[in-house]
């Protein structure tokens, strides 16, 4: 696995940012894919949001029973979004603003600054919009989302 | 980055697989997490829904423009959900049947039998249904994920 770009946002320190990109619809920022993969973006001009796929290269070690943002309650990492996992891959989904000058200019952004991007992929409604979704322990608290800051936990 | 546990599947080749997991409804297969990464999935059973993130294992290199199953037309790799791209990560929504005997039951696999998994995390309505979307060049063909099957172009 290798970079095949960065995210730049206005986040410098992990504290006191929106925990999801639900709570950060105003939130801009953009991509810079390095150079030799910018052929790869071709036709993502068509599309409205996107897949990030990136490493939390902030987070080290990992924990797997964690208490979430939204919760303070331990539960397991898998049934959470939370940054220290095992294996430290982030995915949010980014609304393209626009594709100039070889950036992509994206809102939603909840990741921090020069975050390294491993993959971008098209959010198609057909795959991706589940209808009647159980939430599990996230159904009574993911409102919060939209307001809720991110502390020092992680 | 390292398997946190392998995905079991029916498909043993990658011809005649289903091409998305909304046309892998049926299928069934199950999530073998390795021992000691088995505390993370407490509470996913609350879940009906998951992201697995994993590895294309049998994909080696990569193509930046790529002719999808669904067009005929080449597309940039990263506006494609395509198998051979740099970093070779998969995302796929699965269905939770049950969680039994510390294995995960699931249907809508769309993957190769013996996938690395690489990460869980929960699907959550209100962070993962985007409305009003645009799907570039998917937006006239994603219905037909249903049906279609993988060819060997991959």
């Amino acid at each position: 696995m290798k970079p095949i770009g960065i995210i730049h946002s206005p986040f410098k320190s992990k504290k006191d940012m929106p925990i999801q990109s639900v709570g950060a619809k105003e939130i801009k920022g953009f991509i810079e894919i390095y150079p030799e993969f910018l052929p790869g973006i071709k036709d993502l001009d068509g599309f409205s949001h996107i897949y990030a796929i990136y490493q939390f290269h902030k987070n080290k070690d990992y924990k797997l029973i964690t208490r979430p943002f939204l919760d303070n309650t331990e539960r397991g990492v898998f049934s959470t979004r939370a940054p220290k996992r095992p294996n430290p891959i982030g995915l949010s989904i980014f609304k393209i603003e626009s594709i100039k000058n070889e950036k992509i200019y994206v809102s939603g952004i909840d990741v921090l600054d020069e975050t390294p991007l491993l993959d971008i992929k098209p959010y198609v409604s057909k795959f991706d919009v589940i209808e009647n979704t159980k939430n599990g322990w996230l159904e009574n608290v993911m409102h919060k989302s939209e307001n809720l800051k991110s502390d020092d936990r992680f």
